[in-house]
């Protein structure tokens, strides 16, 4: 990870390819996600559509952590246009195995909560994550987000064994200093 | 309602139009949702559509609550395809607001719940539901549902007010006397 920069920014159409390499190894490598996002069961074209999609809509963010052209991590942010819901933003975030450990996660989410500070559409964050991936839930806790509740048999092993998965949230409240 | 015999039972397409009447009217009559079902966006044609593809999966299920042609009442039970969390049903139901107090919501529970004891694949279900809708909460309660945790601001009313939200699961074991 020395020799090139890491950026952040939010996907292009021209990222489709390589973010949707990045969900299909992602799914394969680990059991850990609380369940696969929606846009890993789409094609490398679809996606670009999705990221577009994203891209017009003030309650939605798709965000990629790159090392020059490939995508090694995402942030995805999806909402529902319903204004019942539409404050809330559902969080997915995936970091490619090899690069677990150097704060690609951390990053992601630093400029994904930023954008919050921003977007005054989303007033509530929300995500699962398995209770027995500890680092996950750390780092999202060290970004504030609070355990609301415990969903027993939320996901299950390939292996067929049930586990719990949190509901965890973060509300967002833009203070002075952004406004 | 003394009239006309209540009847539960599977959606067919023909239910199509008047389900989507049913949707419509309750998305409109009821601040109580904690969010549209994701079929109340549909057409009736949609719908129809819809209600096949239910049909053809061992881990979903529309139920219609009918008098005579009309559907009064609706339960319906979606899961993923993905095997990580094919087995969690995510329960739906409304009953239109006329026919409220006539034991309807617990007649579809009821036929639900008798639904998932002879399908293997449901292991959970999960539901969201107002706080402060506390019928609704009594009658999860009564069918073995229990609060698994709290979403601060799961919900917004039509004037902007944040809503407390439930999320409530039952635990799907099949006893020996159902197998």
């Amino acid at each position: 990870m020395a020799e090139q920069e890491l950026v952040i920014e939010e996907a292009q159409r021209e990222d489709a390819a390589s973010l949707a390499c990045l969900l299909e190894t992602v799914a394969l490598e680990s059991d850990f996600l609380a369940q696969d996002d929606r846009s890993s069961i789409l094609s490398a074209e679809q996606l670009a559509t999705y990221i577009e999609g994203h891209q017009h809509r003030l309650n939605e963010i798709c965000l990629v952590a790159k090392l020059g052209h490939e995508v090694i991590g995402v942030c995805n942010v999806t909402s529902d246009q319903d204004t019942k819901t539409s404050h809330i933003g559902d969080v997915f975030i995936a970091v490619s195995k090899p690069y677990w450990g150097n704060g690609v996660g951390q990053f992601l989410m630093e400029t994904m909560i930023d954008w919050t500070d921003h977007t005054p559409a989303i007033r509530r964050l929300e995500l699962t994550v398995q209770a027995r991936n500890e680092r996950a839930v750390h780092l999202y806790q060290k970004f504030g987000f609070d355990i609301e509740g415990t969903k027993k048999r939320g996901a299950r092993t390939k292996n067929g064994e049930f586990l719990d998965v949190y509901l965890m949230a973060k509300l967002i409240d833009r203070s002075e200093e952004h406004t």
